[in-house]
């Protein structure tokens, strides 16, 4: 018990945190998901989630102040579409420093009115208090139908891989600051479609397949020539970057010929779910497959 | 623009914020309560409050860790309580530095599970990142009939005013680190009687009573003798100090009397509900008026 965090890192801390808490029968899915999942009636289920984006880590000074809003309630509006729900409410907590322009907060409060307008979300209250660092939390709600909510442990052998968007180098080209939550891509998916498990890409491919591969208790094998790279991107950075904010998810044979022969959206398939006694496998453009390791990719400590 | 937030405070700020903020139809109070309400069903509201807990404002290195968490969860569950409802689902954010001890979050932790299993809260979900200055952020959403809800607007001339608990000294006594959020007194309230308006003090009696007269466009007279003081308080800490997290509350003359007549909980009649021109009046032992300014409580900047 004399460990310190930065040892356990993100994901020791939240199974840590997951082992020591026990919820009451409402409660369908609690800590280790995109979101939190609370049955609010035999139908509805209510989504909730929380970010928090800390000066010196998330964004700087010299970050635009209109892209940290936009940024901090679009990272929470990409987990509610992770899990096939539609955002609805966020309360906002703003940690700011006495010597703060007004101007800053209001351009980041302009940035989070974008991003609210666009996706529907209304913002409802929140808090002020004074902080050294600049820090701000978006909590969020959204709904879902129980039919359609997408958790991660349903990924099943024989599943194809699927990813909305293109991967890596979000952080050097900007996107992390500008990226679309695939929300209507999600409800598209969730309505036609029946998806056996989804994940939003925060922390990098790799770790957040990961997710689903531990959740499901199954493998995968990535197929790199099909991974779709940004540019100035490569395989690494797609594997391990993060905060690309694409939706990761799996489907059945039957539905990927289906998936593949829509023309509304494009869904990049680029694995398959095998058994997990076989781990990660990545076969790259000549054909060689080699194992992947769950490598670090956007971690916070 | 150019002003700073330290020459605005915390209430000027989420004034221009709620000016700025627009909602749909289904949001029945936004940016200004103690909790945002939103229409679940035609009867039954959804609350959502956020509460962000700073080191070095709300807390020190040498605070308790367990009293940390216990309050962190209290400060929301007493919001809840402020608008006649039911604590439910909590999701909490840790801003932790890389260097800290795994043992003091895990008893923060311990802290909160006590709070949430004491007043029925799940904690279900939560962000960890990596943070210079520690910061906690709970948000927590509540349950209330739709003809329970409580507001800050509600309170009319002739009124009778009432607090729940004894005031003043919280944070030199300690109380602000073990207070009881008062949800069963609050439920006993409006369960039985039509209560006009509520609120928690968490800034002071003045500041949080004037939310209540501006939101209601009315003035009070508070009764010195009669405001229940805490050890070592006097009655300038029970108007400003705050974190006392009792309820302040407005009801009818004729309610008034039921509540006075009952034995289950104490409740204090401390002053009358008066017109707007009048202002905000004390009346001291010795029956001398004088009038209070709207001074600062516990503000954040």
């Amino acid at each position: 018990m004399k460990k310190k965090i930065a040892s356990i890192g993100e994901f020791g801390l939240i199974d840590i945190l997951r082992s020591k808490t026990s919820c009451s029968s409402d409660v369908i899915k609690g800590i280790g998901d995109d979101t939190a999942v609370v049955k609010m009636s035999s139908k509805k289920r209510l989504l909730l989630t929380t970010d928090m984006l800390v000066e010196g880590v998330h964004f700087t000074k010299d970050s635009s102040p209109k892209a940290i809003g936009y940024k901090a309630v679009c990272c929470s509006v990409s987990d509610i579409a992770a899990m096939g729900g539609i955002p609805k409410h966020a309360v906002i907590s703003f940690g700011v420093a006495p010597s703060i322009k007004l101007d800053f907060i209001l351009k980041i409060h302009q940035g989070m009115k974008t991003a609210a307008k666009r996706f529907g979300v209304n913002i409802v209250g929140g808090d002020t208090v004074r902080s050294e660092n600049n820090v701000i939390n978006v909590a969020l709600t959204g709904e879902v139908n129980a039919d359609k909510a997408v958790y991660r442990d349903g990924a099943k052998v024989g599943d194809k891989v699927f990813v909305t968007g293109r991967l890596g180098n979000s952080l050097n080209s900007g996107w992390h600051l500008r990226f679309m939550p695939r929300v209507a891509e999600s409800q598209y998916l969730v309505n036609k479609y029946k998806i056996s498990s989804m994940i939003d890409i925060s922390d990098g491919l790799v770790p957040d397949l990961d997710h689903i591969l531990k959740g499901s208790k199954v493998g995968a094998i990535l197929y790199e020539k099909n991974v779709p790279l940004r540019k100035d991107a490569n395989i690494e950075k797609a594997y391990y970057d993060g905060e690309d904010f694409e939706l990761l998810f799996t489907v059945s044979p039957k539905e990927a010929k289906k998936i593949l022969s829509q023309k509304k959206y494009i869904f990049y398939h680029i694995g398959e779910i095998v058994r997990e006694s076989i781990g990660l496998l990545s076969v790259d453009v000549e054909g060689e497959e080699r194992e992947i390791k769950m490598k670090k990719g956007f971690v916070h400590f």
